[in-house]
């Protein structure tokens, strides 16, 4: 057991955001939040995966939601307190360890918003390895953990205990919730005993994104090109560098669907997103896809620009790194593949 | 105690149909189910609300969402089935007894498609004693009865768990629950033990129905006016007479709303629906408004048009009858008054 304390959360920001591919939320707030709770509450206790229990009560929890929402709708920490609260009467025993549903985005902020309250520990792992947009993508999902219950709620009193018969339902149901509950709440999901956690979450991954947020912060500092080392230390490759001349986008079925094109010197790319950046294209050339974990970054700066915040005008480096390989399997792109978005091409690594 | 028989079916149907004031839903298909039920598992208890004893847990059942899409999404008495074994797992206790949430409609039928399979006695009593939209439109909310726990199903094996605030929220997330579910679902609200529900139902109103429809039969086979004598018998107003000439409706955040207008031999009547009958006016003098039961009867048979039936050239009567009491109060009125449908007028009991 380490701890994760206020120093560790910039880099958890950066990284984060990497990991979420352009989706999950840029976690400007909840990094403020989770500086809060830690200033009042102290350093988090960070377990390992081999450290949990077989009769531990393990809970992914995370933001569900539309992240625009999230920006104007501040969330409280209530409702992660009152979510929890609630499932622990329900189940009759107390929660004994709480992690990020998914890493990728703000979500790898949200058992931060409330685990030195309630005095939990969070373990180092997520069920994507990423971000995605919907409830069934989940490592749990893949490992048979069943969907139900789960449990949402939106800090004003209000919680929804969701017993779904499969993952899909369960995402049909709570994405219905979440609209009553004015578009953004909290969300418990795949619970988990210690046997179940360790076969279906993916260890580390919170050490790794503020691994990653560090590696880029530091190459800053020593004035090398982030990105360049980022490429190179994280198996990735540059697909492509240049400027943002079109950014054709709007709001569909709650998701934040476009197209952007990136002028270089090659010529034309464009980048298909949905939320997360999903297809990177060069005329008829498939650059890159969904699992792959597809960023756009500021080409100074390096700093990562989520699909929510695209300007006219930006100079921008994109970035592919590899898919975690849970996703790479059938099973895995039958439910994260470019074919469930859409997009009638197969998934090859870049 | 006494038992509701397969004979008593019809009447209830006819009955119910009246005090759905327009709205509530046609029980065309509930009937068949509720003959279907009978015939395998016997008559159904009926329990005057002074047999409930304190300990009881008594459950208001009902179904929701869109009357139009329970014709074609056919419900298959499945849903109450496990909407009420999922409540009692949660809650660790058995059901005592249900009742109808609203007698209105084909919501009188509810409980019927379940009682006998289960073997629990049915109330004779209701919520609202007529039909209405809404959750918190329930003589439970106003007698202070707790809108939490409140249970939803599909009958496809996902069940729903809201613990909302207050009333009106629960309406709002369990609505957009009902959405997910296809439009249509199986609901348990407002839990009561016996001292709760003796305070906050309303007595008697399942019988009220049965007698009210052997009433019109009965009138029918004797060859009198069945429209005269429910006029006379129920304390109630021929409020007008003639042919429905204009039917503009359309549906509006899931309500059938709309205006109706009838050529009488003193001019136009206009009545204004939102689901149920609200609001009937000859020009500018108001003739009946909410709470008070607008119903109106196919001339020469006597039968009742809901609103989702309404046809041009119709021959009608345009009948009022006195709304249940509790709906008079200022608390009543603030809830179902024709001022929280939008329409700018005082209630007067015509």
């Amino acid at each position: 057991m380490k701890n994760l304390t206020i120093h560790d959360l910039e880099y958890l920001a950066l990284g984060s955001t990497i990991l979420g591919s352009g989706g999950g939320g840029n976690p400007v707030y909840e990094i403020l939040m989770a500086q809060h709770e830690m200033g009042k509450y102290g350093p988090v206790r960070l377990l390992d995966v081999n450290e949990l229990q077989p009769h531990d009560l393990i809970v992914p929890v995370g933001f569900m939601g539309a992240p625009l929402v999230s920006l104007e709708k501040l969330p409280s920490g209530r409702e992660f307190v009152q979510l929890l609260q609630f499932l622990e009467k329900i189940l009759g025993r107390p929660v004994t360890a709480i992690l990020p549903a998914e890493i990728g985005g703000a979500n790898a902020f949200a058992p931060l918003l409330v685990a030195g309250r309630l005095g939990l520990p969070v373990v180092d792992a997520d069920t994507l390895g990423r971000a995605f947009p919907q409830l069934q993508m989940s490592s749990c999902n893949l490992m048979q953990i069943s969907a139900a219950p789960a449990f949402l709620a939106d800090g004003m009193g209000n919680v929804v205990m969701v017993q779904a018969a499969d993952a899909s339902t369960l995402e049909r149901i709570a994405r219905h919730v979440t609209m009553s509950m004015g578009s953004s709440c909290a969300a418990a999901i795949y619970l988990m005993d210690g046997i179940q956690a360790k076969r279906a979450v993916i260890p580390g991954t919170l050490s790794q994104a503020i691994a990653l947020g560090r590696f880029i912060a530091e190459a800053r500092v020593r004035s090398a090109d982030p990105i360049i080392a980022l490429v190179e230390n994280g198996k990735g490759r540059l697909l492509g560098q240049g400027t943002l001349v079109d950014i054709n986008q709007s709001i569909k079925n709650g998701f934040l669907e476009g197209t952007v094109k990136i002028l270089s010197s090659q010529g034309i790319i464009e980048v298909l997103y949905q939320n997360e950046y999903l297809l990177a294209r060069q005329e008829d050339r498939v650059l890159a896809t969904t699992p792959d974990i597809l960023m756009l970054f500021e080409s100074e700066s390096a700093t990562p620009i989520t699909s929510d915040s695209l300007r006219y005008g930006q100079r921008v480096a994109l970035v592919g790194l590899p898919a975690p390989d849970l996703w790479k399997s059938p099973e895995g792109l039958a439910l994260v593949g470019p074919r469930f978005f859409g997009y009638d091409v197969e998934y090859k690594p870049f």
